[in-house]
This record gives structure tokens, C-alpha cells and sequence, in this order.
């Protein structure tokens, strides 16, 4: 958690630009550490002394990534705290459906999802829990969500969204890219964590 | 959807009994047609005949595993039609994770899942979604169950299932194994469910 909380050096944030550029070009599995290094004009020892290897640089890309699509779009400016979590949820999904680096890793390298499916939470996961655990908790203390461990909660909603994130146009009738008009089940997931969470 | 229903011929049962008792022995990487021809104790050629490749033969394999998995599961035998509907779903997720060929792959070839997830429905999906959605259209007919179009509710759900049937350990405290004690989720997945589905 601490590293997604620390004040990243401007050279970090350079250096993570890179690797997103290269990913979007060539896609992971052809991203080097020394594309990256070219890419931001660092030096190959630099970058090694911060990352040893490209898992870990795409760990912290992948975090700032989902973190910034994901943490705005939760904080819901919506007055109701039982609506403004159900805006919350499904804006952080449509965003995370728009976002080009998720896309492009889901087209060319979507393996690299499957630790954060089967494995174990990434740090913007735990993220997103940590956020939604403490609206859930505002909002049971306001009356607006009914009692119950916030956590237990907010990890059920995580966990129903992924499949709403990832596969809601796999629900389409005939083959359908990802990004096909998927609204319809946007509603169904505002229904389902609305009816979910109400007192 | 027709191969799920046609009437397979008994060497067809075993030759799928044999590519199944492989991958648990060896995990589908490893496993080839002639493996399974061997273990089947048919000829090369009429395996060949009938699946050109190991992904077709694994394709049947997968339906055939599922849908005897989550079939009867769904076909819950409470009495209330809206209850009926919620034991069924998490019966069925419940019957997946136990599943040993499901397991095997998660632990070995977790990359099988991926189109299934991010491309389109396999066969077993969508006999799930088409159960489910003659489940719900005769629970609305009894107003058991709010209106809606069903098939929408019943992608939904089975949508929001995905991530309680693959990713609910990975919501438990600290890094835990499939099959961790995911009872608390199954509740909160059976509360979503039902509330979804209330008139």
C-alpha cells in the first residue's frame, strides 16, 4: 500500500510514462526495460535500481493507472451517500471499460490479469475496497446503507464488478467487441448495488 | 448450443473421460491428442475425426464438466420461486469452486479461462443464462420476482457470479488459497441476488 501513498520523483512518473507509451505500442510482452529506459531518457541503471524487472515496473504503472481512472470516479459528488455510492461504483467500471491501457492489455496480454483474478488483491484493488469500506461505513452511520461489515460489503460489490468490468459485452446476443453498448447492464449494476445496499 | 444437447455415443464419453482424467494427471499444456487416444484406448484417426485439435476436444470437455456442474445445482428444490432462484445461483458457484477439473485449470492453465471471460460465452454460459432467464420469466409470472426482461436479470447475475465463483478468495484477509473459507461471501451473494430479483 505504501508505495501507492508515497510522493513519487518526477523521474519515476517519466519512467512509468514510458512503459505506458510502450505498452501501448508494442504491447507488454515486447516492452524491454531498455525500451523504457530509451523512452524516458534514463539510464538502463537507473531504471534497474528501481525496478529489477518489468513485472514490477508494470505492477506500479498498473497501479497508478487503475488508482487514477478509478479513485475520482468512486468519489461520486452525488448528495444522497446511498446514491452516491451506486453512481460511484458504475462510473469507476464505465472508467475503467474506457481506459486504453486496461483495453490494450486485455487485447494483446490479458494473462497479465489473471494474478489479479485467481492470486491475490492488487494494491488498486485494495484501493478501491479501502475507499468503498469507508463510504459504506459513513453512510450505515447516516442510516442510508443498512448494518453489516462494511468490508464484507464492499468486497462483494468489488467482486461483482469485475464481471461487469470485464465481460458485461461477452452478455450481448452474436460476438461483440469489448466496448459495445453495454448501458443496459450499467443500469442493471446501479439496480443490483442500490437494492443491495439499502437499509 | 446443439452439441450440448445431441445424444453423445459412448466412446465419445470416454474419450472425454480420458482428456479429463489427463489433465488432472498432467494439466492441458502437457496433454496431447495422442495421450488421450492412448488413455481412451481408441485409434489417433477416430479421435482426430471427431476433434481436429485438443482446444475443440477441450471445448466439449469444459461444457460437458460445467453443465453437469451447474445444471443441477440451479435446479434448486425450494418450494419459493424467488428463494428457489438464489439457492440455485449460489449452489451453482458453490458446485464450481469445488469443481476438481476447474480447480486444475485455475492452478495450472488459468489462461484457458480468459476467453471466456473477455470474448464471448462459452456453451455452458449460456445454458446458464438460458436456464436462469426461464427461471426468472415464470417467478415474474407469478410476481415472485420484480419485471424486467429477463434475460438482462439472468446476464446479470450470472455476470456478478463470475467474480464470487473465481476471485472471492482473494477478498479474505491476507493471501489465501482457492477454496478458502468463502462462506461469508456466498451469503452476501445470495443477499445481492435476492434483493436484485424482489419485486
Amino acid at each position: 500500500m505504501s508505495s501507492v501513498r508515497h510522493i513519487r520523483s518526477l523521474p519515476d512518473e517519466a519512467v512509468l510514462d514510458a512503459a505506458r507509451a510502450a505498452i501501448l505500442a508494442v504491447g507488454w510482452s515486447r516492452t524491454t526495460l531498455t525500451d523504457v529506459a530509451r523512452r524516458a531518457g534514463v539510464s538502463r541503471m537507473t531504471l534497474y535500481r528501481r525496478w529489477p524487472d518489468m513485472r514490477s515496473l508494470l505492477a506500479d504503472l498498473m497501479t497508478r493507472e487503475w488508482t487514477a481512472a478509478v479513485a475520482p470516479a468512486l468519489d461520486a459528488r452525488t448528495a444522497d451517500p446511498l446514491r452516491r455510492i451506486v453512481d460511484g461504483v458504475v462510473a469507476a467500471v464505465q472508467a475503467l471499460r474506457r481506459n486504453e491501457l486496461l483495453a490494450r492489455i486485455t487485447d494483446v496480454d490479458p494473462e497479465l490479469l489473471l494474478p489479479y483474478l485467481l492470486d491475490r488483491r492488487g494494491r488498486s484493488q485494495d484501493l478501491v475496497v479501502d475507499q468503498l469500506t469507508e463510504q459504506i461505513r459513513a453512510a450505515q452511520r447516516t442510516g442510508a446503507v443498512r448494518l453489516g461489515k462494511a468490508d464484507l460489503i464492499a468486497g462483494s460489490i468489488v467482486l461483482a464488478a469485475h464481471g461487469f468490468t470485464l465481460s458485461a459485452h461477452t452478455m450481448l446476443e452474436g460476438e461483440q467487441p469489448p466496448g459495445s453498448d453495454v448501458g443496459r447492464f450499467d443500469e442493471e449494476l446501479a439496480t443490483m448495488v442500490e437494492r443491495y445496499l439499502q437499509p
